[in-house]
């Protein structure tokens, strides 16, 4: 099944997808559908036709996808995870996932502009990368529950102020600027994609590829990260957690290349389609 | 003016304390209280007795001060801001406040025992802090803004999972365990405390002084740490920053001294009252 949030003219809208259209669900967002315990069977019901629907269809090419999770309380991000990368780097594998984390407010939509104001111009980077949405109440989960707590997954884009992330040793004021991680721009349910099979994950910028990835290739794999971080903390549906980036990002290249003005970066994945966002410096 | 939430027989609610009596005001608690703009007119209405009051006063003495904010959007934290610390043990003065992040989930009342996993019994740490209450919404503000968008003061206690701290370079991981993190008793409003005026925080375990440390001497002050913050997020009413722990902590001891089943810490300041909370270790 595949989930988007979507504009209509009565405000946003969740949707489920059938063919060539997007059918409004009765939610505002995907935030708000994932806190129904029942959110499967309406998104079911829709597509079976047996549920009445307020607003009209959208023609998916017509359509207008805004971020479609705009209220997750708790987004928690893990650094340092594809195993060719870290291996590449001539690190070991780590025993413990790096984490840190980030606020609904950090999040954008999949086709917005980044508005970056002065003192965050200096070292913008990309980080394309997996994401997975909670869809269960989750505490001290085993992997197994971890897994079926999984609502699906989603793509973003970590962008990181390196300079604010390099000030301190930790990381966060370098990755928690307000509207600079797009995320989308849809969610596919679990059923229908398994990253432990292989996505490979893509960023390119301004149409040169920079990265690529395999998240066959995750040290941690997403019910693993999310069994690990219920330990500590409580997720709950609608929650996302980032699974972190290949390598290739512009702080790694020689001399580093960061965004500017006017820049287009592009994260993509097969089946979980792609994130656009030019970067506007502002000030 | 201070300003805590009380436990009623109608549920939790905001109240402002009028000498030896709290008067219950309309919000159920200060999260919901402060993000009302007349906020202050409010409590000073009930004070002023122009007020009409749902809920029946409470005496002091009889009041239980339960956690005054548990649902702030942002707990932002701030480590290494003591210059008397940072001095002593030989380091420079930091340039730049490091921080990271925490949730609401984290937080705890100010006299709830705190419940402890098996997971995070091997070194658990103390760390007697000063909280900052944001009263307004702010972004990318001055100093001088800052100091005005700041609703009061509070005290926390930023127990830390030492092992879980150090598993990697990002600390957030043994600092984000659920209802950890003691706050409270009460807000005092920043008309009636100034800590760069000087507040001395101190924190006793079972009744021996660990850590003494006084506000003047922060290297990055409440209204500092609010402007550099808001340059990167916004912050809005209810949200919580705390300013970082004195010397004194149990993982600077030789041998290292960590909290054990039945310990019972106190945080404590002249004018904000105090935390006692006992370590319940669980499983």
């Amino acid at each position: 099944m595949e989930l988007a949030t979507i504009r209509t003219a009565e405000g946003t809208r969740a949707a489920v997808r059938s063919g060539d259209q997007w059918l409004p669900l009765g939610a505002p967002h995907l935030s708000a559908l994932l806190t129904d315990a029942a959110w499967r069977t309406t998104a079911q019901a829709a597509l079976a036709g047996t549920a009445p629907h307020a607003v009209a269809p959208v023609a998916v090419d017509d359509a207008e996808l805004v971020l479609p999770l705009p209220a997750p309380r708790k987004v928690i991000c893990c650094g340092l995870n594809y195993a060719d990368h870290i291996l590449e780097m001539g690190r070991d594998l780590p025993e413990h996932p790096t984490l840190f984390a980030k606020f609904a407010d950090t999040l954008t939509g999949p086709t917005d502009e980044l508005a970056v104001p002065a003192a965050a111009q200096g070292a913008l980077d990309w980080e394309a990368e997996l994401a997975v949405v909670v869809g269960a109440e989750l505490r001290n989960a085993g992997e197994e529950e971890a897994r079926q707590g999984i609502a699906g997954y989603t793509l973003a884009n970590d962008i990181s102020v390196r300079d604010w992330q390099n000030r301190t040793l930790q990381w966060f004021q370098g990755k928690a600027w307000d509207a600079t991680n797009p995320l989308g721009p849809v969610l596919v349910t679990a059923d229908a994609l398994d990253p432990e099979a292989g996505v490979e994950i893509t960023c390119e910028v301004n149409g040169i590829r920079r990265q690529t990835g395999n998240t066959k290739t995750l040290v941690f794999s997403a019910p693993a990260l999310v069994a690990y971080i219920s330990q500590f903390t409580v997720l709950r549906p609608g929650d996302v957690i980032l699974t972190g980036t290949p390598g290739g990002v512009g702080m790694g290249m020689k001399p580093p290349r960061y965004l500017a003005d006017g820049d287009t970066v592009v994260v993509e994945a097969q089946g979980l389609g792609r994130l656009a966002n030019t970067i506007r410096f502002t000030d």
